[in-house]
C-alpha cells in the first residue's frame, strides 16, 4: 500500500468478503482508489494517515460484493405484468411474441434498459448478463449509467425487430464484437443463440465458432421445458444437452440458462465440459416449466450462478428474492432442509456468477486488487433484527430494498437509496409512455 | 352519510376494494370516521363539504385492505436466523426447543412481539393470529401498539415456560378467555392445541370444547410432516385429519395450519366440516416438510388463508413475499402456470384471512361499514413500473417495503414508513440484548 490518497473509504460495519476462505471481517475498513479495492481489513487507526475524497460510515451495516445476475432480458421490464398466470404457449405466442414484434425498437430497448438498470442498482445487483434485441442499445444504457454488464448479441432463425434478415448472422456477430471490444471498462460483448429449437445446427456452430474465435462467452436457453426436449428428440433423435454436445458447443465458455430437464448423464456431460449453468428458479416456477436439479449439479462440481430472467416471467430483478427462493425450492423438492444452505446460495449470487462470466479475477468478492463492486445493506431494521448469522439474514430475511449504497467500478451509483447516475423520474416516465401505448392498443 | 366531519380522507390513487365484485376504483376517495370506513367511491368534488382531520394524498398509490396473517408465532423473531439449513429434528430438538426452554419468559415475549408487530406494520399486515407462550403478553403488545390480532392461548401435554404444570389446562383456558373477552376492540382471544402428536385426545376435546362453548376459534398444527402422519397412524391407527374428525374437533371454527399431508378424502372431510386452512408455504419449503395441495382444497370450496409461521422457519413476516411464493410454488408443483393466479392469492391474504378468523363482516376488504384496516403502497418505483395489472404487480413485484402508510381500526400506525405507535430503536435494542445473551451462552 503506497501513500496515495484514497477515493473512497468504507468504515465500520461487517464485511462479507466472499474470498476463498469466506472471511467475515467485523468492524472493517475498505479502501478504494481508481476503481480498485486497495485493502479490506479490520479497522485500526492507521487510516489517519490517508485522506480520502469520500468517507462512508457503515456502522451497523453489512458490506458485501455486488450481486451478479447471469441471465436476464432487461428491456422486458416494459412488459412487467402484461400477461401472467397463462398457459406457457398462450403467454408466448399470444402475448409476449406479438408484443415484441410490435413494440420492440431502439427506443423501447433503451428506456427499458435504463429502468431495469435502476431497479438492479436499487436492489444490489452490480453486474448483469443480458440478451435481447438491439443489444448495442442495452450496452449503451449500461455505459450511460455506470452499470457493469455483459451484453450478448442474440441469434435466432427467424426475422426479429432488429434483424429482418436472418441470413446475415456472421456480419452481425462480427460487427457487434468489433463495436464493443475494449470500448468500456464496464461492458463486454458476448453472443447468445436463443435455443436449440429456434436455432439450426448451422446457426449454433457458426455463432459458437465466432465466440470461440474471440474468446467470448456463448449463452443459450437450454432444456427449459419438456416441450423443448420433445421437439429436439423428434428433430435430432437425442436430448438438448446431448445435441449441443454432439455439435461441439459445450465448453467452459458456454453459459446455458435453465437446464431443468437434464438427466444424470447429461449433468455429467455438463460437468465434464466445464459448462457454467445459470439457475433461474423464479421464472421456472412462475412459468411452471419445472425445477432444475441444482444440488446434483453442485455435487458434480458444476459452477452454478443465479439469474432472474426477464420481468415478464418473474416479475422483478431482485436477486435477494431469487436467493431466498433458490434456498427454499430445492429443500422442499429434495425433502431435505440441509440442501442449498444460505452460504452456498450467497456464493452463487456473487463469486460463482463472476466465474460464470469469466470475471472471477476482477469481481465477485471483496479482496485487494479486485474492482470495487460493493453494496452496503442497512441492517438497523426490524425484519433484520436480531442478527445471528449474516448469510441467513441476507438470504432469508433481506430484500433488495435493504441495500442502501451501491458502488460499481469504484463509483458510487446509489447512496442512501438515491440513484446518482440517472434521472429516475424521467426514466419511469419514458417507460410509462411505452406502456400507455400498449394499453391503448389492447383496448382499441 | 350524515354531515359529520371525517377523521381521515384518502384521496387519489387506485383502490382495490376486494369487495364481492372485486371492484377496482381508479382516482378513488375513502372517508373514515370513528375507525369505520364511511365511503369508498370514485373521486368527485363532493368532498368540499366535509372537513377532515387528516387528508392523505394517495395519487400514484395503490390502496388495499391490510393483509391478514393467520398463522404465526410472533416472539420467535428473537430466534430469527439462530439455526437454519438443519435437519428438522436437529433444528427442533437441539436448537429451537432448548432455546425456548431457556430464553422464553414474559420479557422476551413482550419485546419479541413488539418487534414482530413493527415488522408486520412496516410490511402491510394489519391483523395477525398468533399462538405462543405467555400469550397474554402478546395480546398486550398488540393493544399497546394499535395492532389487530387474535391471541391464542396454547396447550401442549408437557411443561412449558409459561405453564410448568400441564394438568391445569381448563383453568388456564377459562381465565385467558375471561381476561381477553371484550377488553379491546383490537384483540380477541382464541385457543390453540399444538398438534395431534403433542396433545392427547383428552386435551384436544377439552380445549376444543371450551372454545366451542365460547364461540371462539380453535387452532392447531395439522398434517405438517410425514413423521406426524406416521406417529398418529402408529398411535391411533388413522391419519391426523381423520383422527381429529373422529374426535369431533373439525368444524367451521377450527383453523388448522399446514395440512400438507392430506389425501383427497381428507380434503373432502375438511371441506364438509367447513374447516378453514392456513397455508404456510415458505415455512413448508424451508423446513422441507412438503407442499400442501392447495389448488385441490380451493376446488373443494375450502377457505384457505395465508400465514408466515414464526421467524425461525421463514425468516420474515412479509406477507407480500408469502403471496409471491404461494403463486409460484403451486404452478411448478402442478406444472400448470394458470393455477393460483395473482387475484386468488391476493384474496387469500385479505378477505379469505378475514373469513378464517370469523371477521369477514369487519375487515378483509374496503367497503363502507367495515373497520378501516387499510394500507397504501407507493407505486412510483422502478420495480413497480409500468403498471398493467394491479394484482400481478402486488403479488409478483411488490414487497412489504413498498407499503408507505398503514391504518388499523381507523388509526394511522405508519406514515411514510415511520412507525407512529412505537419507539422502534428502543424495541430493536431490547431484542438485540436478548440475542446478545443467547449468543454469549452459545460461545461460552
Amino acid at each position: 500500500m503506497d501513500n496515495t490518497d484514497l477515493d473512497i473509504v468504507i468504515s465500520g460495519g461487517t464485511t462479507l468478503t466472499i474470498s476463498p476462505d469466506m472471511a467475515i471481517i467485523e468492524n472493517s475498513q475498505i479502501g478504494i482508489k481508481d476503481g480498485t479495492i486497495r485493502f479490506v481489513r479490520k479497522q485500526g487507526d492507521s487510516l489517519k494517515d490517508y485522506r480520502c475524497k469520500k468517507y462512508i460510515d457503515a456502522a451497523g451495516s453489512l458490506i458485501m460484493p455486488g450481486l451478479i445476475n447471469t441471465h436476464t432480458h432487461l428491456p422486458m421490464v416494459c412488459f412487467r405484468g402484461l400477461a401472467d398466470d397463462l398457459p406457457l404457449m398462450d403467454w408466448l405466442n399470444n402475448h409476449i411474441f406479438p408484443a415484441e414484434a410490435k413494440y420492440v425498437n431502439r427506443d423501447m430497448v433503451y428506456h427499458g434498459s435504463m429502468l431495469a438498470i435502476a431497479e438492479m442498482i436499487l436492489s444490489g445487483t452490480t453486474t448483469f448478463c443480458d440478451g435481447y434485441f438491439f443489444e448495442s442499445t442495452v450496452a449503451k444504457a449500461a455505459v450511460d449509467t455506470g452499470m457493469r454488464g455483459v451484453a450478448c448479441q442474440g441469434f435466432i432463425d427467424f426475422p426479429t425487430p432488429d434483424n429482418p434478415n436472418p441470413s446475415n448472422k456472421e456480419d452481425i456477430a462480427r460487427s457487434f464484437i468489433e463495436k464493443w471490444t475494449g470500448v468500456s471498462p464496464l461492458v463486454s460483448p458476448a453472443l447468445v443463440c436463443h435455443s436449440p429449437y429456434t436455432c439450426s445446427p448451422e446457426t449454433l456452430t457458426l455463432i459458437k465458432g465466432i465466440a470461440r474465435e474471440h474468446n467470448l462467452l456463448f449463452l443459450i436457453h437450454l432444456a427449459e421445458t419438456q416441450e423443448e426436449v420433445a421437439v429436439i428428440k423428434e428433430r435430432y433423435g437425442t436430448t438438448p444437452v446431448r445435441h449441443l454436445y454432439n455439435l461441439g458447443i459445450l465448453d467452459e465458455d458456454t453459459v446455458p440458462a435453465h437446464c431443468v430437464w437434464v438427466d444424470d448423464e447429461e449433468i455429467d456431460i455438463l460437468a465434464d465440459c466445464g459448462v457454467k449453468v445459470s439457475h433461474i428458479p423464479e421464472s421456472n416456477m412462475k412459468l411452471a416449466t419445472g425445477n432444475a436439479p441444482i444440488p446434483r449439479m453442485l455435487e458434480k462440481g458444476i459452477t452454478v450462478s443465479l439469474g432472474t430472467d426477464g420481468c415478464a416471467s418473474n416479475n422483478d430483478l431482485d436477486m435477494f428474492l431469487e436467493m431466498d427462493t433458490t434456498a427454499k425450492i430445492h429443500k422442499v423438492v429434495e425433502m431435505d432442509p440441509t440442501v442449498m444452505d444460505a452460504k452456498t446460495v450467497l456464493r452463487m449470487a456473487t463469486i460463482e456468477g463472476a466465474k460464470a462470466l469469466g470475471m472471477e479475477d476482477s469481481i465477485g468478492s471483496i479482496e485487494a486488487g479486485k474492482r470495487a463492486d460493493i453494496i452496503i445493506l442497512d441492517m438497523k431494521k426490524p425484519h433484520l433484527t436480531p442478527l445471528y448469522n449474516c448469510y441467513s439474514q441476507l438470504v432469508y430475511s433481506a430484500t433488495g430494498a435493504d441495500v442502501s449504497t451501491s458502488i460499481i467500478n469504484g463509483k458510487i451509483v446509489m447512496e442512501d437509496r438515491r440513484l446518482l447516475s440517472m434521472d429516475i423520474a424521467d426514466i419511469m416516465g419514458n417507460v410509462r409512455r411505452i406502456a400507455d401505448k400498449i394499453k391503448a392498443d389492447r383496448h382499441a
